[in-house]
């Protein structure tokens, strides 16, 4: 008989915890309460909208309200759930000696000041504890990624292969996409995609409106599905007919960018130089200035999360993260491109990309 | 030449500014840090995902990133737009003497910190000073929300009457609907929809899944499509083929007590008696135990936001509020039913339904 693969067992929430549980063995602290729900979900697999984690050194309970008193139970398994309105309190006492440490970033200052008024134990600031443990995926969670990612890829065949993208305005192509999206067995979308037409294109966060695609144009497509919690993030620009040959020459340097980008992430190395391989290539070309965005970022349970592979960044890229690689040049009034993989970084310790299209410049 | 109606002119975000600003009028306060997204978007109409406001004594400034260095000034009219990264601690160093007020409920505990630290006046903490300016809707947010409400009723009835509830999944019925509000002009929805069918329908929050909708059933359709920021809710129950007669009585039950809370619902009445007036029905028919949620809640900017119509809440309904008013009757195993519109208390002091849809029971 062989071993159930992890992936059908569903994430190990426990032994996220006792990672968790791991940074305050010294006994200096009690415990952490998680309160930001994306964290909450990560250590518990709780998906309501009113949870807090306790992680105690001696053990963990999830607060929440009677509305989830039958939900949470079925979520987070073998974990202690309470829903009585004073658990947070008691649940806090209970805890062995030591200080509380808060989320600081995402606790309210109004909650920090109740709990250090009301508690009795040192009430002490931390940050990016769980955000830190976050970068690492796991298998569970690059499958569901790598899931998001082939939905995301199908869809942008899909609308550009099938559906076509001139004479529709960038509103219902951004529609088409998303319906795609469910269609195929996504959730939902990772955030509202972006369809810059022409001009448009010089702004790398263009809300897609009511221009209709012409011949000559390119487009920017830049979009994810959403599958169990789990973001996808890839963008790729089409030529619609005959386009500028100055974004022609724009669209193969940022290819080459990406692909510098993509050739420069690998386990060990710092986020900063993943960065900085792929601005390069726009530098040597003259379009510094035109680049102006970081050139990626760590994706998972948010769209936007730890690393940053921007400009200056230090993070050390490990086995299991989870990077887009997203170069961009932008001319104001004329036009833009930007090509983006979801990339993870595997057990050989090189980038895969999950995003599996084409990166030369395709004219439909 | 007749006055343009307030509604064509859009908010007028300087004079909302103006009753914050009323506030601290006495000198104590130097002006209130606004960092809530949404009231943020309520003050100044910037709608960026990274905007904090300062409403400060002598005058306001919204602070951003470079990324809205173009769309901010479009978004937020004559206030002054600042993008830099020094840009707070310089505009707070501007205000005139007194203490600067932060929105405990929403500041981070970390951001409350580095401000303490590094500013020299008093850093005090307030709480619900927009969101009880919200409470009041001016014109413009009454026909953004009876849009939505418009758009919401017109979608229920396509999907009951055209497309139809039998044979489908709730995961498909709430697809389809979602779809109906975007082809008919909303903007999104306003929250996840609820299809819950059948034994489902004893969860007020059950999560549309693969079960069919057979005959027999009761179908409970809570939604709402999102206008220009505004949302609408709005719930109905349908019975496919010939429900179970203990449902047919439950029905009769909480369409009178949805019909009291109505009634109820006038400006000057403390929103807790609307709760008690709705409540009262389902206690008199002996399934006082089976109404497991307050009757309503403010609706505008957010799907849930304040004052709460709740068992004991105190605060006052007035003119230009918008509320619904929604009752449910959950019998575990069984089946539930929940009808719900959106009101607003119109000038006359009475509530005006939005969601214009028949309280009778509707087999289709």
């Amino acid at each position: 008989m062989t071993a159930t693969p992890d992936v059908e067992q569903g994430p190990d929430h426990a032994a996220r915890r006792n990672r968790v549980r791991a940074r305050f063995a010294d006994g200096e602290f009690a415990g952490l309460l998680v309160t930001r729900p994306v964290n909450v979900r990560y250590l518990s697999g709780f998906t309501g909208s009113n949870g807090l984690l306790l992680v105690g050194r001696d053990g963990d309970v999830l607060l929440t309200d009677p509305r989830y008193a039958g939900r949470a139970p079925r979520e987070v398994g073998d974990l202690r759930v309470e829903v009585e309105r004073d658990a947070l309190v008691t649940a806090v006492g209970d805890l062995p000696q030591g200080a509380l440490a808060l989320e600081a970033d995402d606790v309210s200052w109004a909650m920090a000041r109740r709990l250090r008024s009301s508690l009795t134990r040192p009430v002490v600031a931390s940050t990016g504890v769980v955000e830190t443990l976050r970068e690492r995926k796991d298998r569970v969670e690059v499958d569901r990624i790598a899931r998001a990612c082939a939905l995301t890829t199908e869809a942008l065949t899909w609308l550009v292969d099938v559906h076509g993208l001139a004479g529709h305005t960038e509103r219902a192509l951004a529609v088409a996409l998303e319906r795609r999206f469910v269609d195929l067995g996504a959730d939902g979308v990772a955030f509202p995609s972006i369809v810059a037409s022409g001009p448009n294109g010089a702004v790398p966060h263009h809300d897609p409106g009511s221009r209709v695609v012409q011949q000559g144009d390119l487009v920017t497509l830049d979009c994810g599905a959403l599958v169990d919690g789990y973001h996808a993030d890839c963008t790729r620009t089409f030529a619609v007919g005959e386009p500028d040959p100055v974004l022609v020459e724009v669209y193969e340097v940022v290819a080459r960018a990406q692909a510098a980008g993509r050739a420069a992430l690998r386990a060990g190395v710092c986020a900063g130089d993943v960065d900085r391989a792929a601005r390069q290539v726009a530098r040597e070309a003259g379009h510094l200035e035109h680049y102006t965005h970081p050139t990626g970022h760590g994706v998972g349970l948010e769209i936007h999360e730890a690393p940053a592979v921007a400009p200056g960044s230090t993070a050390t890229i490990d086995v299991g993260a989870v990077l887009t690689v997203e170069p961009g040049i932008y001319l104001p009034g004329i036009g833009g491109v930007r090509i983006e993989d979801t990339l993870v970084v595997d057990a050989h310790g090189a980038g895969r990309v999950l995003t599996d299209l084409p990166h030369e410049l395709r004219v439909v």
